[in-house]
């Protein structure tokens, strides 16, 4: 462009680098940076560096951790014989506000995505089988998303879990509650015809 | 929340105070941040202290700049007898873009709204009529949005400028090039018909 200062363009093009932020809002947010009182802006830049200076992958699990084992990894009252598979840490934290599940995670840093060219060597994967023997593991359930690339990583992980002896499961899709009938894609009722269950 | 480490969660909040940065946004912005290589998170960190440290406001028009004087008001070969008014540095690049405009501009750095509590001290009006005489200035374009803040801008800067003997103008408001009468709201429709001009 070369209107604007270089230092103002750089920083426009390293916040369109960010995912869903695009050249308009990339601009916007630069402007808003330079408007704003100066702490507030490097207090953003300072939380950056020192997120990437903290922060780790638990070496158990592969959630973000400050140790190298997070904090659900070492509560000795999580029940260590489930382990709740997803994608990314904020499926993680999406589970865990539930207050559903009192297991373990795994986070497998992704989903297989031919396209993105992800392939099951980029995840975590290696890293769960090496886990079910030594945990005592007896269920693992997978809980990645139900897209085309979150049941492709399922399955992949199902057929190498189950003869492993351990119990595989997968979550249930369906209607979401408080959602309305008419309005269901056909591919979410015919789930939630297909995963049907016995009234008692 | 709880669910993050520290550092992690400082992350989310900061990026959830920019413009247009939701709940969700910060969260997937900040997974994203921990995700890449290290070199290109903290590339962003420095943008922003960067820009900070070396970007001002123009001491002439409030554009940004790294100098006293922005690149426009430094430039000789543009008119200095006509000055743009615009709400921020963004609409003077829009209007840059046009290639339309060969004076100068002002950047009020926002807009008269009560609301917001914004009133017409915070903005650089002042430096605005100081800059009338001693550039010689003979026309003044109001260039802020049409939108209530704007128009109620233009008003008010309108009211001063005239009786200074200086050409006030505003910028047209009608139908955008390759829009469709059918779909055009009636204010935008309305101020087309009122702003009509004769066919030569």
């Amino acid at each position: 462009m070369g209107v604007y200062a270089g230092p103002v363009q750089d920083l426009i093009d390293e916040l369109g680098r960010l995912p869903g932020v695009g050249p308009k809002s990339a601009q916007r947010i630069a402007f808003h940076l330079l408007k704003v009182a100066k702490e507030d802006a490097l207090r953003l830049s300072h939380s950056i560096a020192e997120a990437r200076d903290r922060v780790a992958w638990c070496q158990r699990c592969f959630n973000v951790s400050e140790g190298d084992l997070c904090g659900i990894c070492t509560d000795d009252r999580r029940d260590a014989t489930v382990v709740c598979v997803v994608e990314e840490p904020r499926d993680l934290v999406a589970v865990e506000k539930t207050q559903e599940f009192r297991g373990r995670y795994h986070v497998l840093q992704g989903a297989i995505s031919p396209i993105e060219g992800i392939g099951p060597d980029q995840l975590r994967v290696k890293e769960l089988l090496g886990r079910l023997d030594g945990e005592g593991v007896t269920e693992v359930i997978l809980c990645t998303n139900p897209n085309i690339e979150g049941e492709a990583t399922a399955m992949y992980i199902g057929r190498l879990v189950k003869p492993l002896g351990v119990r595989v499961t997968r979550i249930a899709s369906g209607l979401p509650v408080g959602g309305d009938l008419e309005y269901a894609d056909e591919l979410t009722l015919g789930r939630a015809l297909e995963g049907r269950r016995d009234v008692d």
